[in-house]
């Protein structure tokens, strides 16, 4: 009943997420490894005391016979390769973000997937696994502040280094926001607008920080997200929903309150890689549970990689442009509808 | 040592501030009082015990020798005449918003006050008095969160009666925040934009309900102010500054907390009257102290007034054309210069 | 219908009342002042530059027929004098607290109040005048939380001088508990016991600090009270208030919220002036408005001042014999109960 | 290098615990069950899906061969049986509380692990493992507060049924506190003493709640714990440390804040089964981990389960005496000391 694993791509995340199948997860175990630079994928079996094959390419790591289910964390370009190589084999994937670069690329994915027949693909937005999301989630799952009207949010980072661009508070910030709000609310983007307010004299010169992301669903819900990658002080990601009936604001990160120095305190997390702990754990172990379950893996699918590649793709424009921009998806196909969507339907 | 006020308008508002002065500040006392309605007029006389004579109209009131200051608080298209006329009487004034209904009325009284020579007139702007936000600008001023780049506010209130406007959202309502925010920052808006999120079912239907209000300074900074109106849950002033070192958030209104029924709970405020109680009182001690110690009131200018004028005006065409509309302000005069912005000039 | 004050005592505490009265609250006017340097009181005169009689001493000043009302506001151990000078003449008395050092001397006040025939003096317990333990009270009375069964409080101060006495913590750090505890949950205390936890090395060698002293009220509920007046981090009063149906604890004064250097916090205040400056203005409004409209004060009482000096007693003994003590109080007379607790009789 | 349990007790919380081992941690497989009840051990076994043989007894449980470790879950009084027997078997054992029932039994096993050489005994006080208590563990080592001086704690449930005694506020439920807060100082107790505050409506009649209990440590810090088990609202447990320079307080659970109804409002759990869910995971987890990494588990030893013990029963004691008693334990055995406590004293 165990899940075995083969991994391309064995960097950092890579890495972070082997450790969490072999010492800390239940019912997975790595039995395939592969990395552009084979070197490094040798060390990574040794490191762990993995019981693995070295592959020469995630090709013929696909093809492995033992391998139930391909676990992707190359650079974000490869993807796209590996997902379809994957699906194609008939294998599961879980890919980390992006699933594909372009739209194009997750449409091509989508459609293998449908055509193979059964869901096969989660991507890791893992923010879906975190228990305040899950919280806020079922707070307005439930009607406790009523319809959703407005959400803030607020995406801090103390600081980046020298490589991040303003695109980038795009495609590798706010993208996490572009997953988590839809599927919060339940509805799709229909128009985004860029603001750059003030820039902080913490950011190098090629850089536009702060930025206001706007985004509007169909049903009219106005979405305001503060991405701040050089905010100093920590990381905090905020999210306030206000409904018609009350507001609801995520939690904050639990922390041992102090009385000190005239100041009554509590710690921000420095950290990003802390804050979403719990939820790469959940993310993988659900992943797992799912697919010996339900035969089908059940967290963020390929429609949602698309829909945060499109949102993306209009977000950059809107950067360029200053203007809203719209988001043109298709119909979500029946094939991505949960049981619930589906009744809806019906 | 004591000012003496004449009175014009004994609506709701005037008898708060009377009661203010009769039994709860020092050195005030109500010697004239006159209102469109004289029985009204007549009747406060006797309701407060007041030692006030009952005067036709505002000119007549004015024009009483016993009167140092006039208090307006007649309705809003009344308060232009009834100021000039005091300035003109080298008397001073205390104005409830707005100090004119047009930024032409405005600009009339600011020259009458500048061709007088000193400052005669406080515009009843109270937030600036509010413990909140006076700490929240300490905390500006003294650095703490370093240059400030962004502002979210919100001013809800649980609900409005079926005269209240989707004008009204900016006349009655964001004139607060226009006012209290330039201050705070010590900034003057550039433009401004209005958007319209998904309108909540409680609000009837000629009112668009809730609106965002986007502001921009002339240094860069964004102000994003929700005006929700039908929000149901209380009355709740929200203000958030971030600066390029940190965030501050104005305090919450002090509540007992409670646990019980499985919550941990404090109170919020259901009646706006009480969340800037305090402020209605130190905005008119104020008033008195600093023309006796200084000649001069010390808060809120005519300049004030019609900057507020301009800004609401902008807001009023961007409701209604959906665009960024220019704010435009001539130099502030000199005369209106704290020593402070003066030493930065010179 | 001003009430004109006699004031005895010019130091620091008299400064503060007679500032207040002649430049924050309304109705009140100072005509009189003694001390026993009679060179200060003349300086108080000038330095608030009030049109007031210099009296050699308080007997004297209280003969002033202008004098409606006496400040007591001297060292310590004159006040019963002053208070019962001021009975004997029929002047309403506020008196700082103590009311008279010893129970007895309490006593032979209550004895000359009843003999009066109705209520003259209010000891200036203000936190009864709090916003936060008065919002406490009203969830007490409202039956929010149920019956109260137990009491937790802390009386912090960041550090007190070498003057500081293990006594003091009693006499002049805990009364104030002592008042308004009994007065929060309407009963009276039956026993007191004191703790020595292990000493902070930031008190000198004279001074036991921490202490808990606990209490019993005569329905049985326990109530705890940390007093720690070397506590560094800032002056801070707690209270909670456990319940058969929920608890409830006093607001925390109101900051603002920073979010910088990784730290979520708010500002402690570290002067204890500040902590409770509106419920010292509310008291002696309170006095005036109380005297003006019912004729009589409606503070705390001559006996609520006997209660503070019998339940004392009661804890310096249990400092020195680190057992139960029991706290004896004869019965309340009928003429300081209030209207409640007489319907309660009857 | 998976470890191989065998199960004592099948009943709620070891279902619970082969849950745990089976479906969410790492490294863990049950191979053997048994139960008083035989029926029961069958149905878990197929109820779990496990590979695992039903035992007769505990002793045969433990002669297994392919058993490596015994988790104890079992009806108290037969705890230790259980234990004395692995150990005689050189076998490992996570034990829930109590390790055993009386001081005496608790240290046969102290003498009997001593006698092995090596730990073997794991007890299941997981509040060491909650991330809460662990935040504030690490605020003191780390000297944020300075020295601790008192500490106060509240265990409040919501309601218990008729079963619940007097007693069981010690033996099941002061506990956790006993063991959690020696270990959060590293300071013994000296001494308990009980007060009985006034006894909640909700109490039946032959159960005082809620109890205060007061201990002291060697070096003279003072805890005051309430324990109130009707508290009707929701299941609570506070821990605040006063140190030197500063408070520390255990985080409040995390929760959606709202803001509905004039009430900003967060959650408070009901079932205490969640508040230590994750403390729960993570005792086991590490129990398995250190087994595997250091020969030897890590957690609460048969050492600490002792002092539980030992304190337990001067708690009883001084909740029919009323008196201060004593808690007389023998001096640690070096065998039990970790590496700072052993170079603390060399």
């Amino acid at each position: 009943m165990t899940l075995k694993f083969g991994v391309v791509g064995t960097g950092a995340i890579g890495k972070e997420h082997i450790k969490r199948i072999t010492s800390s997860l239940c019912g997975g175990e790595i039995v395939a490894v592969t990395d552009v630079n084979q070197l490094a994928a040798e060390q990574v079996v040794e490191q762990f005391g993995l019981n693995a094959v070295v592959y020469p390419d995630d090709k013929s790591l696909v093809a492995a016979e033992n391998v139930d289910a391909v676990l992707v964390t190359s650079w974000g370009p490869a993807h796209e390769q590996s997902v379809l190589a994957a699906i194609e084999a008939g294998k599961y994937v879980f890919c980390e973000k992006p699933l594909a670069t372009t739209a194009e690329g997750c449409m091509k994915i989508v459609e293998a997937e449908m055509k193979h027949g059964k869901r096969l693909v989660q991507v890791g937005f893992m923010r879906r696994y975190d228990s305040g999301y899950v919280q806020l989630k079922e707070a307005i799952d439930t009607h406790t502040i009523g319809e959703p009207l407005m959400i803030r949010c607020a995406h801090r980072n103390a600081k980046v280094d020298a490589n991040y661009t303003t695109e980038m508070a795009i495609s590798d910030t706010l993208v996490h926001e572009i997953d988590v709000l839809h599927w919060l609310v339940g509805d799709d983007y229909k128009s985004v607008q860029v603001v750059f307010p003030k820039r902080t004299k913490h950011a190098l010169d090629h850089l536009q920080d702060p930025q206001i992301i706007m985004m509007e669903t169909n049903s009219g819900i106005t979405i305001h997200v503060e991405v701040f990658v050089n905010c100093q002080y920590g990381y905090d990601i905020q999210c306030e929903v206000i409904g018609e009936e009350g507001v609801a604001n995520l939690p904050e990160v639990p922390s041992v309150i102090t009385r000190k120095n005239a100041t009554l305190g509590a710690s921000i997390l420095t950290d990003w890689k802390q804050r979403f702990m719990d939820a790469y754990d959940k993310e993988l172990q659900d992943f797992m549970d799912s697919i010996k379950t339900t035969g089908e893996p059940n967290g963020p699918t390929s429609w949602d990689g698309y829909i945060v590649a499109v949102t993306s793709d209009a977000c950059l424009k809107a950067q360029q442009t200053g203007n809203k921009e719209s988001v043109t998806l298709g119909e979500k196909p029946a094939f991505y509808k949960n049981e619930k969507e589906i009744s809806k339907t019906v």
